[in-house]
């Protein structure tokens, strides 16, 4: 496959050069061993990968799910092959500190390589950004020798790790999680329970894996407050760092999905006694920090997995873009509405205008959410290595009030991409032998898991925009309020007045939804909300692209302020729809018993 | 699986019985036969028959698709077994005329019951359904004799039927097939050429299939013109009735599809050679009515066809709208988020308002559109059987206006009902242990089949609401406005009010359009006015819905009541969104050229 059709290195080089100036970050001490021509290869190692190990298998890995055999996890060999190549590449670890192997590259170069591979193929993928996303986590919150026993391992790919949360019970609600963590004389704890969606839970592709499992220690607090994060890992590791006893962790079954089925997922048994590790009952776990502060801890890589979850949605939406602009201007059908003589030729699928919308639609979706994943990205940067701590606390601020909009908006709108690909490509799309079918069902997930879009919406609307005093809010409107100044004068003049009316409604609706005093109506329909905030955001995201193209008069440069009327035009006018009905505190939802749904 | 979770016979009766009082049709002399109780006894037959007996084997056939073994198709046994029930239960015929062995049922009864199979399994139910189309057309066009040799096996179930439109060059273009039908001195054809598309075209569930065929007779005109309708058994039929020589029709390969997959779809050649009927080359075909005029036929049955598209589109929403119900009932999850305290107990999934939210959503939109269908289906008894010739021919340009939407309406909206269901379920839902992943991949073909949605949408703008001089919108508002003039003094005023002003605008809107003097630029943005027409309509028939519950106050009827006021207040806006852009003359797709896309 062309990587053409699996991201646009052109694109990438816009948001990272011409739009984000991430040159502009090696001036920081952090970054200071680096150029552009470092990022460049980066970006090109990433594609080439990406594009020779990683989507060949694509389609394989997809009709041939893992398979639980012998209480072992079985998949195709290509899945370790390409994972080999991508440990050999150091991209592993290329966002980590050097101190750890790391190459102490800016997160938004990072986040713009390892798109390639999510593009490329999701389920693959997942196997190692789990680990990365682990690995971060231990070394914001763990021990010294956590880092040294469980990082190390994980950053050079010979270990992977998980994330195990969820519980068949609580699959959401993680206060009602019920595996158990008994402390033990030696401060170590045994954990007893079982653990449900558990991604790469278990797998023959590294000889050990790291699980982050969150367990109540009994007599802690009731609910959230009462949880705690330990680190489980499959097989003990001895003090010089070798492998040593299994650990009682067993893997119970395999969740069969409609999609994404390159990833194992799995259910995991945490001391059932399959083995006795030291000949005592109950899986051996060590605490990470603080007793009952596990969630707190897990939020932070749940943060950081969000906008990877929302990486994920967009690229696989722009993959479907891709592909179906390619179908489009090969494949002939019909005539144009307006001409319909028979005598003559067939135009293409692009001459149609109703194919043209399809394509817009999706670009404008696949590479607003791009933008917005990597202005996350970029956040991240500002608030590890701002140059003041007022930049760096409100690059933290603005970054947590987005997360959730950078979660769940592409993972809405990533997937609409992938149905208008399929529609692009009429019946050919909806069979296997194309792969834009596999796109659709990979995406499908992503409004789930990570907290579904739901819980985002909540999440933004009953905490983000209300925490500070409102401050994240203000400071949203701020920093769009920049922007759309910066527009005056130019040919976005008018985006940016679109822009700025939708920010100020939903300023005031934000108002009239706490100042009505019912938390229960404010947040009734906060899924609105959600929808209005993100699709205001990525409208000013796509002003933020306009103006970035400068003068410049390339297909590309023009493609962009395309996509950006496009969104002005057709999607932007959704955000009042939304704030109409936000802004009447309707109570349909609200009030609805159940008997009458 | 309880019939609950298919379909809600309580709403079948509602719109059957207090909507659309169909007992008044028994007063007409082609359904004098009937009554209230043989209508009933259809419905209970039908509901027992989907099932248990097409429910059972939706997912085993889904997992275990037809395959191509030795030009044969070979599929799960359960197909055959199911369809011998359907075959002896004689509802197969149920609409037809009594001389053909027809219960001579009323269309809209004969829609209610046919949603059940659809429901319970799409995949199996469209063999049985393709061939009544199939023999329907060759009743409106075919001779006495076609009539006796074909329709009559094909009403009992012996023979299924099949429309071969469709060509690998040329799907959604049919002036472009390139199948030749050379006449022979008998009279007969003599046809070459590759069909693509062709579902159910072969199979072993009957000892013969009769394929509708599209060919051009050499030297007829360009064109759509050009085409012709042949019939063309798989098995040529002898004088006395009985099967004789082998056709030269052959199955050539299977599409393999992300859903829909138990339904088999074929590529057949046409006269490749490998059969020579009577020694000579060509698959025999015999001409259905007058050359050149196939497309017309044709199109008497795509009709039907496009409304039985939306039907299923909408029952497969409805079965995951109450396969979501059921599950958001019993499973519980969290709790308000207004009340986290984690001592009191879990809440169901029912009592979080964004649950709530998708539940109405999805029953907004397949009660929405199982009304649409069933009101065209009361639009063609009218159309048959109105009492005065006015009342036949308005009842037929609304049911032409209403096709196109009738067709995308359902097909857009019923697998986003499918979607929200798999939200409900969380991770759950997209595991391949529940079904609702099956019924979004299934409807995911809706939007493709008899006609893209894109091509609906140029229907609507470019023909329907053009023809006759506007006759069809004029017929369409009139409709409406008996209605919202019958809301007057009712609590539905208000729903009445929003009506009015979408069909106001939305007539309005067309008028600036056309009124614009360029084809191409009014059809441009043809999606965005179907988007809008079709919301009107549905708004419409929940006014009718809501107006139909008098001053019950039921359960059932508060239901809907409440999906009536989610529609208004949640959906119907959106209508002025679609309006607004289509007012706007706007230019974006129509200008953006190929190398900004």
């Amino acid at each position: 496959m062309s990587p053409n059709l699996i991201l646009s290195p052109r694109d990438l080089d816009f948001l990272l050069h011409e739009w984000l100036e991430v040159e502009t970050l090696t001036k920081r001490p952090r970054y200071a061993e680096h150029s552009r021509e470092t990022f460049d290869a980066v970006m090109e190692l990433a594609q080439q990968i990406a594009t020779e190990h990683f989507a060949p298998h694509n389609r394989t890995a997809d009709e041939n799910e893992p398979r639980f055999v012998d209480g072992r996890v079985e998949m195709i060999p290509e899945v370790a092959r390409a994972l080999a190549v991508f440990r050999e590449s150091g991209i592993m670890s290329g966002t980590f500190d050097e101190e750890y192997g790391g190459m102490q590259l800016p997160q938004t170069v990072g986040q713009a390589a390892f798109a390639w591979f999510k593009a490329a193929n999701v389920g693959t993928s997942s196997y190692p950004f789990l680990t990365m996303g682990n690995a971060r986590l231990l070394l914001a919150h763990g021990s010294q020798e956590q880092k040294d026993t469980y990082v190390r391992p994980m950053l050079e790919g010979r270990w992977f790790g998980t994330m195990a949360l969820s519980e068949p019970q609580a699959g959401s609600s993680l206060a009602d999680i019920s595996t158990r963590a008994e402390p033990q004389d030696d401060g170590s704890y045994r954990l007893t329970g079982n653990k449900m969606w558990i991604s790469a839970g278990d797998h023959e592709l590294t000889e050990n894996i790291v699980h982050l499992v969150l367990a109540k220690i009994p007599g802690g607090p009731a609910g959230v407050k009462g949880i705690s994060l330990f680190v489980v890992p499959k097989v003990l590791v001895q003090e010089d760092g070798s492998l040593g006893e299994r650990n009682d962790v067993v893997l119970a079954g395999l969740n069969h999905k409609m999609g994404y089925r390159g990833t194992t997922n799995t259910l995991l048994n945490f001391g059932e006694g399959v083995h006795r590790p030291g000949g005592r009952p109950g899986a051996v776990g060590y605490l990470v920090g603080e007793p009952h502060k596990g969630l707190s801890y897990m939020f932070h890589m749940m943060n950081e997995a969000r906008i990877g979850v929302g990486m994920g949605a967009t690229v696989l939406g722009y993959t479907g873009y891709l592909h179906a602009l390619e179908y489009a201007r090969t494949r002939t059908q019909g005539r144009p509405a307006s001409s319909k003589d028979p005598a003559s030729p067939m135009v293409r699928l692009v001459d149609h205008p109703d194919v043209r919308r399809m394509l817009l639609a999706a670009k404008s979706y696949a590479q607003g959410g791009l933008a917005l994943g990597l202005y996350c990205a970029r956040l991240v940067d500002e608030e590890r290595t701002g140059e003041t701590e007022e930049d760096r606390s409100r690059a933290h601020l603005l970054l947590d009030t987005l997360t959730p909009i950078a979660k769940a908006w592409p993972s809405q709108w990533g997937p609409v991409a992938d149905d208008l690909a399929i529609q692009v490509h009429g019946g050919y799309g909806y069979t296997r032998d194309y792969p834009v079918e596999q796109f659709y069902r990979d995406n499908r997930l992503n409004p789930i898991h990570e907290g579904t879009n739901g819980i985002q919406a909540l999440d933004l609307l009953g905490r983000k925009v209300t925490m500070h005093g409102g401050a994240g809010l203000r400071l949203l409107a701020e920093t769009i309020a920049a922007t759309t100044a910066r527009a005056a004068g130019t040919p976005f003049a008018d985006l940016a007045a679109d822009v700025d009316a939708a920010v100020a409604r939903l300023v005031s609706v934000t108002g009239t939804l706490w100042g009505a005093g019912d938390p229960a109506l404010a947040l009734a329909n906060a899924t609105a909300y959600l929808d209005a905030a993100g699709h205001t955001v990525v409208g000013w995201l796509w002003l933020e692209q306009a103006l970035a193209t400068r003068d410049e008069t390339s297909d590309f440069h023009e493609g962009k302020r395309a996509a950006a009327r496009f969104f002005q035009r057709w999607e932007l006018p959704k955000v009042h729809t939304w704030l109409d009905l936000l802004e009447s505190l309707d109570r349909t939802v609200l009030d609805t018993p159940e008997a009458h749904l």
